[in-house]
């Protein structure tokens, strides 16, 4: 430090500010005050309003006790409240933990508990399934209660209402608001891992804000998108997409049910200019348009990520008005760490050319450092052939801190120097990967993660079930589906429909099996499970089969 | 470190890197290898040749001792080897000092010195003024002779060909390239202070990534854009501009003499979308294009500071085709760190208004943290009601580590934890700020920073000067010009050609004045020369006065 560029020349207070997404909604408050941040039925607030609440939200709970080990719980659709919850956790220091609202009460529970939260915050219309959640949890957090006229609910025992929280306090001042230091956790994200316990993502400050600007910088955002929520905000906080809204002075459509003739609708009364989701929500909104034979006023800019739609679906798709781009990413790198960076030569391709270019996961997003396809054992990377397999890996600041309190999957994924993602690609000689197969034992159906052992899992809870696998079938509405392949045992009896209706009352109801088939599972030497014959034969599933296996 | 947020989740390679523009162009060169990096007359270099330079320029560096502590000083006009420094040196872990080659020689020696150079690049053109710099500096630095065919100059003793050098060592391997902390020095550039010795401000690697990703995000820059380098790179780094280029994955079209002519050819000739300048370039540009009846084939975005361009041009600029984009910042601060946001609303108003607000210097960067107009004395921010006048003060991360090798004037700088400008401007309600009078003592002829003490430092060796008072003079070419006011010793005479002749003979040519007024001095009781009233005079010189004074 004696150095001529050090000495005299370090961190202070006007050179220095640890990143935060904090910062962005604070200038974009100040710099575009009276601009729409929120639409939400009947509900309009500006950005100064907006950011006044978020203050609130974060002094109310630096008042009841929150800081830097505290979590913030929230089962809530794609309302302003989960817009707000992106910021005000934040500015108080908490960690927000946005939890998956199609999960069962007790996988609610399970994260309820592994997060430690202190804070619970609920929409009226999951509150069925939080007081269940509650019920089974052991933590006692603070409830707090968002009421939505648009889906009353039964009140919750003990419950404070949104609005009184945030009531409570002064709003914060700017000098108070976390965090200290960039390193600190902003939230927390639970993802199916390919064990039964789903595992917490530990997201901090600096990754937050270099993926919102970076959502920007990739998508070419203008200034003041409107942006509509069809993604859920609790996978990987919505992409980052509450951040980088801010940042951009945009508008947040949102949205509490995501169904076709609700996107084609808000699209037309809203004037969306942007947004992302699954395949099947592009797929649905095309489908939607097309039987009602609507074309849009201007291109809507669709960001996907989780398979890539088939060349029919972009062509499709364009044709009502989608322009479409490829991202891919997990939890664990804040959603979308990767683009098919679409060069202009290619426009000129023939449309099947085109597509298939475009189904190519691709390179790096300019955040991260590194996105590579190395042989698992050597870490070596894999010819750039587009035939040679190996294992993603990402390095980088948009990579998470860790899994919270679980020392050993951490040092699993980071084994390495890399976070291995578990998923198979190839890379080509263009520099751009390709998804051959993802990870082994997760199964993606209409956006959501499923794991197949967490499946099996119940499964073999059945009296009747010797040995099963699950695996995903292809299926048009929804991507894939879980297709249970399942060994009765001697003298034993159970039908699809049987299984089907077990697994509803013990999973969430997306994670259950659509197909059950009945068939002796073909197994190594040494007695394992064969799964690759039996992905194929889930692939190749089809009429009456199919007919039967749905129960 | 013990909290369940904090254990185990610590910085780890796979999830922490040093903010670095050495990132970005690392990242296009592998995803856009074969697009155009470099257009300059006959040359013409993709991304992954410029790379590959880059990094044979930052091993030879290396191999020949270049470290956190060197200096590469290099005077150059916009040529691909200017653009080359902006990433090699980075690479090498050493530090680029970009020269203003408008300098004397007098101030490059010192800068030469003071920045301890242990290399200096030196373009064929500018081989005189290096050779004599040279010999004036204490320094004996590894002398690099860019040979450029367009501009053959004499050759330098004992300099070494740039393209030599290049081919001492293979390129660095990505591995070895710095930083190895984000905070490291990436760049050093000498401004014009208020008083006679320029000011070495120091960058890091974490501003110079974070205003290269904001140019981008503020300008909502496309992918591939084509800038044209009018903006001299020894500003600022060119506005961090050659790292903007490189993350966007655009293409430099190099300029060596940005005249309009050269400017309006190459606009034509290279499909030109975007370019900087201060508003001497715009206007330059514009009569030209005027003159020869001339209409872009499509808009050019502009992104100009220094001084707002009057509203007669701004509307003759357009129609001629370019869109104009005010930006504000100073060298401190890493070029632009203030821009005057654009509101849709305000594209209905009426073209004087339009002018009006464009002519303010609006508001914070997003990587800016605050942007603030505060009385000097108690940091308190000013009123917001455009009438009440303050000091700018810069805080966040694109504000610099401090001026090398000079605590005085660094801790005065950053007294009361804010980067405090020395310019003058009021804050509008809105949150915007103008500039009402830029730092007193600093005149801006041409883009350039002239101190007017230092002109006033050479007027008083003149034998029959007694006191002397140099301003800014509007100026229709320059914008602003120096005006020197002199009053001379009893019994002494000279004339204005003389006292003009007399800078130009110690003075880089820019910095003398054009217009010298003998007449007495205003002063206060303790006989400080009241400036603001010489201002006054300079502001009204006109007619007779004012041929008279051009000597």
């Amino acid at each position: 430090m004696n150095g001529k560029y050090e000495a005299g020349l370090g961190k202070r207070r006007a050179n220095y500010t640890p990143l935060s997404p904090v910062s962005l909604i604070r200038r974009t408050a100040r710099v575009h005050p009276d601009h729409a941040a929120v639409h939400y039925g009947g509900v309009s607030r500006s950005w100064s309003e907006t950011y006044a609440r978020c203050a609130s939200l974060a002094a109310a709970l630096r008042s009841r006790g929150a800081g830097s080990e505290s979590t913030v719980a929230a089962l809530l659709p794609n309302t302003p409240a989960a817009v707000e919850m992106a910021f005000g956790v934040p500015m108080s220091g908490a960690v927000l933990n946005m939890i998956n609202t199609r999960l069962d009460a007790a996988g609610v529970a399970f994260i309820l508990d592994h997060g430690e939260a202190e804070f619970f915050v609920v929409d009226s219309g999951l509150a069925e399934i939080a007081a269940e959640a509650l019920s089974l949890a052991a933590v006692q957090p603070v409830i707090v209660y968002v009421h939505d006229p648009a889906a009353p609910g039964e009140e919750l025992e003990g419950a404070l209402e949104y609005e009184t929280l945030l009531a409570e306090a002064d709003p914060m001042r700017d000098a108070d608001m976390a965090p200290g230091d960039e390193w600190d956790a902003i939230a927390l994200n639970y993802t199916s891992g390919t064990t039964g316990n789903p595992k917490g993502v530990v997201y901090h400050h600096r990754g937050a804000y270099l993926n919102a600007l970076a959502n920007a910088v990739e998508w070419t955002l203008p200034h003041h998108p409107r942006y509509l929520w069809t993604l859920p905000m609790f996978h990987c906080n919505g992409w980052c997409f509450p951040w980088t809204v801010a940042a951009m002075a945009g508008t947040n459509i949102c949205l509490r049910a995501p169904t076709a003739e609700n996107i084609l609708a808000a699209i037309g009364a809203s004037a969306v200019t942007h947004l992302c989701g699954a395949p099947i929500v592009l797929n649905m909104a095309t489908t939607e348009a097309e039987n009602r034979g609507i074309a849009l006023d201007s291109p809507v800019e669709v960001m996907t990520a989780g398979a890539a739609p088939p060349a029919a679906v972009l062509k499709r798709a364009e044709a009502v008005g989608f322009r479409i781009t490829h991202v891919y990413g997990l939890t664990e790198v804040y959603g979308p760490a990767a683009i098919c960076a679409w060069k202009p030569d290619w426009d000129e391709l023939p449309a099947t050319e085109r597509a298939a270019l475009k189904a190519r996961q691709g390179v790096n997003y300019t955040v991260l450092e590194e996105l590579s396809v190395r042989d698992p054992e050597t870490l070596e990377p894999v010819e750039p052939d587009g035939e040679r397999m190996g294992e993603v890996m990402f390095r980088g600041n948009v990579v998470m801190k860790g899994y919270l309190k679980n020392g050993p999957a951490t040092e699993e994924a980071f084994a390495g120097g890399h976070f291995r993602s578990g998923d198979l690609a190839v890379m080509h000689p263009d520099g751009y990967i390709q998804l051959k197969d993802r990870s082994k034992d997760i199964i993606i159906t209409g956006g959501e993660n499923v794991s197949s052992i967490e499946v099996e899992g119940v499964i073999y809870l059945h009296p009747a079930v010797s040995e099963a696998a699950v695996v995903a079938a292809p299926d048009e509405r929804w991507g894939e589906t879980p297709a249970a392949f399942v060994e009765l045992k001697e003298g034993c009896t159970a039908t699809a429909s049987e299984l089907i209706a077990f697994c509803r009352e013990r999973l969430a109801h997306f994670k259950c099996p659509r197909l059950v088939v009945f068939r002796d599972l073909p197994k190594t030497s040494t007695g394992k499970i064969q799964k690759f014959v039996v992905r194929q034969w889930a692939a190749e599933i089809d009429g009456e089969e199919r007919r039967l296996a749905s129960g």
